[in-house]
C-alpha cells in the first residue's frame, strides 16, 4: 500500500486553470467544476498547493493527487446526462442523471455525531479515508483574501447601520490582532467609512499589512496612535493605524484613561492560548521561547490576559461603546478563567449579520472563467446597473476595484439577497449570451444565510432556540439539487471544526444558454429563500415580512 | 402559545389513505406521499396514531396534528413543478422546480454533532421544534410487520447460505425474546427452513405470537421444548416453539448439558437494562415491582445476568455453533459489567447482512396505492416471472401471502439489489400502463446497502475501518434527489439513537407513465448502485466483482 500522507505532497509544476473560451471538457457544466478544482489549487489563491491545501488550516481540494487526478480526467469526459460523485475529495462514482440535475455531488468530512472529533477524523485522515474540506475549500469556490474583507466590511457596515445612522464617518474602531484574517480589518473598516486602530504585538505582521496596503500607518506609541485617529475622525477621513502593542495591555489602558471607541472586537487568536496569544507583560522573546519550552505556562498565562482584555471591552460595552465577538472564542476562554460575565458582549452573527441572512443576504461570489479581468468589471457596472440604489454595494465594488488584487481567476465578492441574486444571475447569463464576457460561474460562502447550523457561530442564540438544528442546511442542499445548481456540497466542520457545523455549498454556471438561465432562475431564487425560510421559522419578523414581502410559499406562515 | 405536547394527541376519527383510482391530489406523485403518509398512521399500521407515532419507540410521521393537516392540504394543490419541504415533520417551504425533480424533500432529527444527543433533542423535542423520524416513519414507506420478518428471514437464510450449503432443514436456532420485533423471529426462522427455539419470559409475549401465528408451540420446561425441537429436525420440519423461561438461565443450562444450536441469537431488549431485561433468579413480579421502586437495581442485575448471558454465547460459539448480536447492543453491555471478550461474535451487519449489501441487496418494497391486495398479488406474480431462479425468493413470496396479513394498504417487501431493482420497477410500471393493476410506489427502508452510516449496526467494523464516515448517506440522498426519486428524505438516529447514526429514505411512483419509467430506471439503479459502490470503495471484493459485472463507472478503480 502507498503512504497516505505521502499520496498529498508533490513537486509538480504549479496548478493554473485554462484561461480562454476553448473547453477542455465536453460542455461548460463540466469545464467550470474543472477550472474552479484548479484554481481553488492555483499557487496565488491556495495556502500550500503542494499539500492540496487551499485555506483554513487543513481545508483540502481533493483527497491526494491521485484523486486530483482522477477527478480532472473524470470531468474532462463527463456527459450532461451524467453526475459525479465525490467523497471527501476522492471521485467514487458517476451516474447517469440528467441535464437539470448538478454535474458534481460533493459530501466532505463528514461523520456519524458521536464519532465526530478530531482524533477519530484525523485517524481516517492519516489513513486516507477522508479530507478536511472546510467551507469552500472542499467545494471549489474559494478565491482568496476577498472574502475576508467583504465579510468584515458588511460586519462593520451593518454596525454602521444600527448604531450610527448607517454613516460611520468620524467614527473609529478598536480591535486586536492583524494576522492572516485579522489583517483584513483595516481594509474592511475603511471601506465602512471608519478610522480603525489594530493593536498588534509582532512588528512583522503590521509591516506586512503595510505592504499590501490593506493597512496605512504604523505607530509605536498609543498616544501617537491616538493622535492620528483623533485628526482623521474630526476630519472625517477614514484612515487605519496599527499600533505596536499588545491588546492586553492597551485595551485597559484606554478604559483607564476613559476613551471610548465607537465599535470595539478583537481577532488576536484567543482561541489557541498556547500559540495564539501574547500574554500581557511578555516580551516577543520570551514568548517565542516559552512557546517551546513550556506551552502550559504560556496558556496559563495568555488566559488570565484574556480575562483582562474582555473586561476591558464590557468596560467599553458600559461606557457606551459597541462591542462584538468575531468568533475568536476569546468569551469562552474568559469565562473559563472565571470571569463569569464574559458572554456579556454578543457575537457578531447575531449581532450583525442576522438581520442580512434574515432577508437572504450573504456572501454571493462569481468569477470568469475566461480568466479576463475585464469580464469581472463589466459584470461590476451590471451590478450597478441592476441596483442602482445601493450605496452602501456601490462603495464596496471600487473600494474592491481600488485596492484588492485579484488571485488565481478574476471573481466579485458582494452581499446580495432574495431577489436580488437571480436577477443578477440571469443578466450575467444574458451577457454571456450576447458574447459581451465569457462564461461567469456563481457560488457563495457556506457561511449564508440558509445554509449552515453552526450553534457557535452562524446559528448562535437563535431566537426559537434552534441553533443546533442541522436538518436546514441538509434541505438546502437537497433543494439546490433539485433545482438545478451545477454542483453541490455538504460538509462538517469547516471553521469551527470538528462536531460543531454542517453546512451545503452550492456553484452555477453562467454559460449563456436558455437552459441556464432556466436553472438560474430557480437556484438563485430558491437557494436564499431557504435562508429567508429558516429565519422566519424561528420567529424573526425581518425574515417573516421578507418573505410575505416576496411571496414565498411557507405553508405554515399562511 | 399552545402546548406543543397537547398538539400531538387528538380523538379525531381514524386516518386512512384514500383507496383506488380517483386522486385527491392533482397528480399520481403527489397523491403518493399523501396517501403513504395517511398510511403511516392507519391504526393497523401506526403503534399509537393518536399521538402520530408510527414505530419504534417515538418515531413519527409528522410533528404534530397541525403540521399534518397542513402537509396534506399542501400535497393536494402541489403541482408537478413544485416542490415541498418537509423538516422534522412541519412543512416549512414550497419552491418551484421542475418534473424530474422530487416532489418532497424530508430532513428528521438532525443535529450539529456535538448537539446530537438525546438530551438535546429531548429538548427540542418537547418545545414543539423537532419530532423524531426513526426510518421509515417520517419518510412515509412503514408498511408494519413484515418488514422485521424479512430482514430476520434474510439474516438467517444467509447465515444458511454461509455455514450450511444453503440449507437450514434439520437445523435450529436459538433465541431470547419474543417482543414487537423478536416477536418475528419464529416466522421467520420457519420461513428459512429451520425450527426455532425462542426463550421468553412473559406469558403474554408468548401468547400474542401464538394468536398470530407468528409461533407454532408453547412450552413450559425446557425439556418438553427441547423434545419438540429434536423430534422436528429429526423429521426435517420447521417449527417454532417459545419456551416460557429466563434466558439468562436457559442459555447456561443448555451450555451445562452440552446441547449446541445450530444458530444463536438474542432479542431480549438489552440495551434498556432497567427495563427491558428480566435478571436471572427474579420473578415476573419481583422484576415488575422492582422497576418501581428501585430501577437501578434491576439494571445492575440485569447487567450480571448479561454477562452469564453472552458468556453461554461465547461458550455456544466454542462448541461449534454460529453465534450473532442482532442489534440489542447485549456485547456492549457485558463488555461494560466487564466481560472482556465480550464482543467476541459478531453484529449481524457484517456476519450476514454485509454480502448482500455488497451486492445493493436490502429490504425493497412496495405498496398498492389503490388499496387492491390483488395489485400486489399480480406483482407478486411478475417478481417469480422476472427472477425466475431465485428459489429463496420464490419461498418468501408464498410464505409472506399465506402467513403475513397486509396491514394498511396492500404492500410487499422483498430483498433485491442492483439489476433487479430496476427490472422489477419497469415491469411494475407497464403493468400500470397496461391497466393490469393501479398505480405503485416503491421505496426501501433506510437500513440498506448505500443510504446508511450507523457504526453499531449497518456500518459495525467495516473493512477499511470508514464505519462512522457519512458522506455517503449524504451522497446516497443527493443522488437520488438527483436522478428524480418522488421523495427523497435525510434522517439522524433511528433504530440505534440520537448520535449513533444517519440515513437517507427515498421513494418513488410508477404511475404508468414514460415520464416515470425513465425516472424509475435511473433511481433504482443509481440507489443500490451507491451501495455496491460503498463497499467497494471499503475493499469488498464481493462489491467490486458486482461492480464490474455491472460495468459501474467508478473512477478510483478503472
Ligand atoms: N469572523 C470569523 O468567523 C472569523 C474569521 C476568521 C478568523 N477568525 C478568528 O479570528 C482570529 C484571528 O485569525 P487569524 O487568521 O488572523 O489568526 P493569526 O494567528 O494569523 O493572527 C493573530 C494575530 O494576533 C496577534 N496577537 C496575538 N496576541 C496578541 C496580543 N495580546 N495583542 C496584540 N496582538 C496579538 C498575533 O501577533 C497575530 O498577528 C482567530 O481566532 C480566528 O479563529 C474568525
Ligand atoms: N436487527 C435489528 O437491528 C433490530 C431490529 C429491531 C429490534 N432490535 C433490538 O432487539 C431487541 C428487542 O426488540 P423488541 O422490539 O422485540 O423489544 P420488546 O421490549 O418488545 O421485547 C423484548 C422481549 O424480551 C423479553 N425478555 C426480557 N428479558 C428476558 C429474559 N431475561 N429472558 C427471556 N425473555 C426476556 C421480554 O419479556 C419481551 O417480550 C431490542 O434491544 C431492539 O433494540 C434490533
Amino acid at each position: 500500500m502507498t503512504d497516505p500522507a505521502a499520496a498529498r505532497f508533490r513537486n509538480a509544476p504549479a496548478i493554473r486553470a485554462p484561461r480562454g473560451l476553448e473547453r477542455t471538457a465536453l460542455h461548460w457544466t463540466t469545464e467550470a467544476p474543472l477550472r474552479m478544482l484548479m484554481n481553488n489549487l492555483d499557487a496565488e489563491v491556495a495556502e500550500r498547493p503542494g499539500e492540496l491545501v487551499v485555506y483554513g488550516g487543513i481545508g483540502r481540494a481533493a483527497r491526494d493527487w491521485a484523486s486530483y487526478e482522477r477527478i480532472v480526467e473524470t470531468l474532462r469526459r463527463l456527459r450532461e446526462d451524467q453526475t459525479l460523485l465525490v467523497q471527501s475529495g476522492k471521485p467514487v462514482g458517476v451516474f447517469e442523471t440528467h441535464a437539470d440535475a448538478p454535474r458534481v455531488l460533493i459530501a466532505n468530512s463528514n461523520l456519524v455525531p458521536r464519532w465526530a472529533t478530531w482524533e477519530h477524523f484525523s485517524e481516517l485522515d492519516r489513513r486516507g479515508l477522508m479530507m478536511y474540506g472546510q467551507m469552500t475549500a472542499g467545494s471549489w469556490i474559494y478565491i482568496g483574501s476577498q472574502g475576508i474583507v467583504q465579510g468584515t466590511y458588511e460586519t462593520f457596515a451593518e454596525a454602521g447601520r444600527q448604531h450610527f445612522g448607517g454613516d460611520l464617518g468620524g467614527r473609529w474602531i478598536l480591535t486586536g490582532g492583524l494576522g492572516g484574517m485579522g489583517g483584513a480589518q483595516p481594509l474592511a473598516g475603511v471601506f465602512a467609512g471608519a478610522s480603525v486602530l489594530a493593536v498588534e504585538c509582532q512588528p512583522s505582521s503590521i509591516e506586512k499589512r503595510l505592504e499590501t496596503k490593506y493597512l496605512d500607518h504604523r505607530a509605536d506609541d498609543l498616544d501617537t496612535a491616538l493622535g492620528m485617529i483623533r485628526a482623521a475622525c474630526a476630519e472625517r477621513r477614514a484612515i487605519s493605524v496599527g499600533l505596536l502593542g499588545n491588546a492586553a495591555e492597551v485595551f485597559p489602558e484606554l478604559v483607564r484613561r476613559g476613551v471610548v471607541p465607537d465599535i470595539v472586537t478583537d481577532q488576536t487568536s484567543a482561541h489557541d492560548p498556547a500559540n495564539g496569544y501574547l500574554p500581557a507583560g511578555w516580551t516577543l522573546a520570551e514568548w517565542t521561547a516559552k512557546r517551546e519550552t513550556d506551552p502550559a505556562a504560556v496558556a496559563a498565562a495568555a488566559r488570565r490576559s484574556m480575562v483582562a482584555h474582555v473586561q476591558a471591552m464590557l468596560d467599553f460595552q458600559a461606557l457606551g461603546a459597541k462591542v462584538l465577538d468575531y468568533g475568536n472564542n476569546i468569551r469562552q476562554m474568559a469565562k473559563e478563567e472565571g470571569l463569569a460575565d464574559a458572554f456579556g458582549f454578543p457575537g457578531f452573527v447575531p449581532a450583525y449579520i442576522r438581520p442580512l441572512f434574515c432577508r437572504g443576504i450573504g456572501p454571493f461570489r462569481w468569477a470568469a472563467l475566461s480568466g479576463d479581468p475585464e469580464d469581472i468589471y463589466r459584470t461590476d457596472a451590471k451590478v450597478r446597473e441592476l441596483i442602482p440604489e445601493d450605496a452602501h454595494l456601490h462603495r464596496w465594488l471600487d473600494m474592491a476595484r481600488a485596492r484588492i488584487s485579484f488571485q488565481g481567476l478574476p471573481a466579485r465578492i458582494c452581499w446580495v439577497g432574495l431577489g436580488q441574486r437571480d436577477r443578477l444571475g440571469l443578466a450575467f447569463n444574458e451577457m454571456v449570451a450576447r458574447g459581451e464576457i465569457g462564461p461567469i460561474v456563481i457560488g457563495r460562502d457556506h457561511l449564508d444565510s440558509g445554509s449552515v447550523a453552526s450553534p457557535n457561530r452562524e446559528t448562535e442564540a437563535m431566537r426559537d432556540g434552534s441553533d443546533a438544528v442541522s436538518d436546514w442546511p441538509l434541505l438546502n442542499a437537497l433543494l439546490n439539487t433539485a433545482s438545478g445548481a451545477t454542483w453541490v456540497s455538504l460538509h462538517h466542520g469547516g471553521g469551527v471544526g470538528m462536531g460543531f457545523s454542517q453546512h451545503a455549498g452550492m456553484v452555477i454556471v453562467c454559460d449563456g444558454t436558455a437552459d441556464a438561465a432556466r436553472r438560474l432562475k430557480r437556484v438563485l431564487w430558491n437557494d436564499p429563500a431557504t435562508g429567508v425560510m429558516r429565519h422566519a421559522d424561528a420567529g424573526y419578523d425581518i425574515a417573516i415580512d421578507c418573505a410575505r414581502e416576496h411571496g414565498l410559499d411557507l405553508p405554515m406562515l399562511r
